[in-house]
């Protein structure tokens, strides 16, 4: 972006610096405290404004904007006081998700802040949200000086995006907002940004080392995490696999990074995990990494159980991770690196080494085979005859939305059962939920930012009935846009996944999780009515197919309750099996997952013998 | 509280330890990481648990609540990571209005936790909500020895109420929760906080000088503010202005600190005041704060202009506040200390020196009549033939409420237009908003916190629309409840307060604030029938009064929707008046209300001469 040359306000520089960025839209809820920036954006051409109800949904729908974009950080504007403490669950969000967002809040006059006075407030509605923000973003300022503008907007852009992405906030108080730039003030200093010398790269041997042990494996498993997105490295890796049909698993938050029906594909291991992809995890000699921290979530609270017959390896961008995953999960080697970057010279090497699969078709026939014998739709779950099940559904979900169909969801049973099983078609379908903070109330918003990220195409939306109450105040913005949204209600009657952990884990004492416990819920029908959408119901399995496919014609929006189970199950999952007297837990073995099978089952579902 | 004499639950002895404090609501969204601490209040025959639809939504109950009962916590149960994260704004809230509300949140395993591994997160949806709230509480701590619970709960009890109160959090590992106590470990080390060595009195000298001072002024005005509610001297307050009969005024937050039919009230000076307030303010020659801050909204942006006439004291607990005001404000003279102290100590002096008020009889006569002369509720506003004025019906609510009714707002008009306006008639009727942060849809879950406080007693609500939306929600808690609220919604089809802004500030360009700009509302009529919640609506001031009779003998779930101009001005207000050619903001004097009065009526207006 060139210096401007003639004099303009800071507020329209903020608004121009983002135009020239190419970032279509900015979320806001607008402020007095933000008053100048919200007119730069107004009077913009380039970037549309969305004002949504609550600061919390304008930080959601800005991740979800940058997670359809990739590469390109969400925008959020919001005014001082509350309107930033109303976004810190959002900030939250990307920065465990390592999504870039950038915050630009309004902040009271200069000489209005508390700075170093050790009062709670001195300006009209001020916060120090910079105070606040810090531990949960990779860079933050309040700007003190106009003419240091350029140089806190760059320097946020880039450090949103560079290595392991994230958000970033700039707080600019209002008498600065107004303030007019005048060019032959602005000097280089105040606007470039040193540019990073490049990083010399050093793990050449050890990509090559990997090639090797590939080559040498009997049974490796690649297992590609959301970093490999984040890197750009979608393509690269579907490449990878298409064209050396190396078995390959995903995690939630890479759920569409590869499509499904690629037959080396390997399904998603975890503690929410189809039983086969456990299975394979367990019996791989040679596990790989790619782009993962490694959660609880998919290793399990076992993690050294984890993988535990393989050599295994990490490739992650963040050097603290790799620390924590070696010592943690007890990894045998860690290479910081890219992701985009390992993958395409791990492509170069097999390439040079003439990789092929031949040596590894028991291994392949066995991955394919493991799956199929444990699928998660059971048979009774289509069989069911009361309520919808959420496990049919998302399979004829997944069977009749298109191939470049956008799908996210909520927390819950919409989260957990929907990456559990929903297949993805191609390298343009797109499935996501914010897996990491995970807060409910994330989905509507993050459907409605998807949708502007996507030039307001479809958006499916799936969210629970406990979910979406926590943000069901979109539902305003959805009509005023006429978003070509279908919001799924995931009706269960309160806090299913609650209720589930209060069962098992407290005797069934049931605490704040449905009505019986102190929660009520507002009738759909009405809340469609209230807000001008148009309204569906669906309460049992029958004829649910022709339902389903009848609401895909519209484009929405579009609400469908689904009445589903107050006790629908949730599984498989891992859970820990206990002492005869049910009084120790024992440490769970990551293939052993509930409903229990038998310990000689599960023996003989691993393949373990043709590595000895 | 004694120490428990056989093993217990950590969880059972934290909900325990509040049952010995009184406290008979807690606020909470269940979770699983709060799982133990969730059914230690299921279990518990003392303390209700209110579950509901958001934590923001906890976080302003627990405000509500505590500012209803006054000197007792409101308390919060949150789970983990967004459960923590969605309180925030309510923690931001209660730090600035000084309300004392506990936070307990539940936390992943201890040897799950971050520590210092300076990675994102590690426990399955952990953050480190300590490292957030630590700027906006008075005490935080995450418990790592479980026989150091009590220490913590004590030493939290104690800060949150004492002084200057405000909100604390302690964050509970999940281990901890449900680890067992043995009474033999516990000491009284673990247990007790060192008392605190009582405070010297020094000020005695002080207070007789300013009683002499009251006594040698002629146009003597005593401002009270919230710190005299918070420091239990209300009372107090309510004495020596009827026994001694000195003008006095009040600020927002202490709306309902004294009727307002007093013969000496002079009413609310300020941004928003009536304009007499502000006369009064100004020909004062001695002007005493306290328990006041003194926040611009207050004093207007200059500062030093505000009674700029008189010897101003102020008397205040925080210290670094009157560091700020003496500066700030050029205020003579300050006394650290406790608002409820000072009144008493006052009343003793001014006894002794048997004060009486013969002596200003003219100042009391101008402050009566400067107020009759400038009314907030103008006659064109009562004539006014399409939709309903806010200022006539806050004036009929004011007439028709009870004498111990409980009123809170939201933000914009239902906040500002009722503070203004609103006669308060008893010490038990109750007016109030979250007036520092101001976050809109703090109304709606603040008055189910207030309903609660009051047994269940009635609560009326008002809110604008746009406040309303940011915590709807929480209609299904009403409806769970049955809760006796009625609640008004100011409906002017947008954000009345932005707009007024941008027409003043941008030359009238709307962004975000109304349907035109990008903001749609539902219809509250089916929102009320989606929630089973009787509906009202009132489209005019015709037969208002009969209406608003009729709607108050409802006890409640009532939602009553007025329909107001979307350009009702809110005045008077502070204004800057502009040079001539508009270019230039000329610093506001205190008593130049806007719509402006000529100089020479101000001057008219301002008692000065007996002065000289
Ligand atoms: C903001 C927030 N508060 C609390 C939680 C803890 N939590 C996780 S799942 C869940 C219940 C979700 O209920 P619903 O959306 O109806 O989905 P269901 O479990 O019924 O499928 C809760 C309370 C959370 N994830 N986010
Ligand atoms: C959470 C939050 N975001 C933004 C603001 C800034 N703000 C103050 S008043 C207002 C408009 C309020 O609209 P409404 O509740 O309809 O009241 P009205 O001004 O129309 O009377 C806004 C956006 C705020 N106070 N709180």
């Amino acid at each position: 972006m060139k210096l401007p040359n003639t004099p303009i306000r800071v507020s329209d520089l903020v608004v121009k610096f983002f135009e020239y960025k190419n970032i279509e839209t900015a979320f806001t809820v607008s402020g007095g405290g933000s008053i100048f920036l919200c007119d730069a954006l107004y009077k913009s051409q380039k970037i549309k404004y969305v004002a949504c109800h609550h600061e919390q949904a304008v930080a959601f729908a800005a991740e979800g904007y940058s997670r359809v974009k990739n590469k390109k950080p969400g925008l959020c504007f919001v005014t001082t006081g509350p309107g930033g403490t109303n976004a810190l669950t959002g900030v939250a969000a990307s920065w465990i998700d390592s999504i870039p967002v950038i915050y630009i809040s309004g902040q009271v006059f200069i000489d209005q802040t508390i700075s170093n006075k050790k009062i709670r407030q001195l300006g009209v509605q001020e916060i120090n949200i910079i105070d606040l923000v810090r531990p949960i973003t990779k860079y933050s300022a309040m700007v003190t000086d106009r003419n240091e503008i350029l140089y806190h907007l760059n320097k946020a852009y880039e450090i949103s995006l560079s290595d392991r992405p994230g958000p970033v906030w700039i707080d600019i108080p209002a008498d600065i907002q107004s303030n007019i730039l005048m060019p032959k003030e602005l000097t280089k200093k105040n606007y470039f940004l040193k540019p990073k010398t490049a990083r010399k790269f050093k793990y050449e041997k050890q990509i090559k080392k990997i090639a090797q042990l590939i080559i040498k494996s009997k049974k490796p498993l690649i297992h590609f995490g959301h970093g490999v997105k984040l890197a750009d490295g979608q393509n690269h890796a579907f490449n990878l696999m298409k064209d050396f049909k190396i078995p390959f698993a995903l995690t939630w938050n890479a759920s569409d990074l590869i499509p499904h029906n690629l037959p080396n594909y390997c399904g998603k291991p975890g503690a929410f995990a189809e039983r086969g992809a456990n299975f394979i995890v367990q019996s791989s000699d040679l596990y790989i990494s790619v782009g993962s921290r490694l959660p609880f979530m998919v290793t399990s609270y076992n993690p050294k159980n984890f993988a535990k017959n393989a050599y295994k390896i990490s490739i992650d961008i963040d050097k603290n991770e790799l620390k924590d995953i070696k010592k943690r999960c007890g990894f045998d080697l860690t290479i910081n690196m890219d992701a985009k970057e390992f993958i395409s010279k791990l492509y170069v090497h097999l390439s040079k080494l003439k990789y092929n699969n031949t040596g590894i078709k028991e291994w392949i026939s066995y991955c394919a085979n493991i799956r199929k014998k444990y699928p998660i739709l059971l048979k009774k779950f289509v069989a069911q005859k009361k309520y919808v099940n959420s496990y049919y559904f998302i399979n004829l979900l997944s069977k009749y939305s298109k191939n470049n169909e956008i799908i996210n969801t909520d927390m819950g049973l919409s989260f957990v059962g929907t990456h559990q099983s929903f297949n993805i078609k191609s390298l343009k379908q797109k499935l996501f939920t914010n897996s990491g903070h995970a807060p409910m109330g994330w989905g509507l918003p993050a459907a409605i930012g998807a949708c502007f990220a996507n030039n307001k195409k479809r958006v499916i939306c799936l969210s629970g009935d406990g979910g979406l109450q926590m943000n069901i105040q979109e539902l305003s913005t959805v009509m005023h846009h006429k978003l070509p949204i279908i919001l799924f209600i995931f009706n269960n009657f309160g806090y299913l996944t609650i209720k589930q952990t209060q069962e098992s884990g407290l005797g069934g004492r049931i605490m704040g999780a449905d009505k019986n416990s102190g929660l009520s819920f507002p009738n759909y029908k009405n809340i469609a009515k209230s807000y001008g959408i148009k309204f569906f119901q669906i309460d049992s399995n029958k004829f649910l197919e022709n339902k389903l496919k009848k609401i895909l014609k519209y484009q929405g929006p579009v609400i469908c309750e689904l009445i589903m189970s107050p006790s629908q199950p949730q599984i498989p999952k891992l859970l820990n099996r206990r002492t005869k007297d049910g009084k120790f837990a024992i440490p769970t073995s990551f293939e052993d997952l509930y409903p229990y099978l038998s310990l000689e089952e599960i023996n003989k579902n691993l393949l373990l013998n043709s590595n000895n």
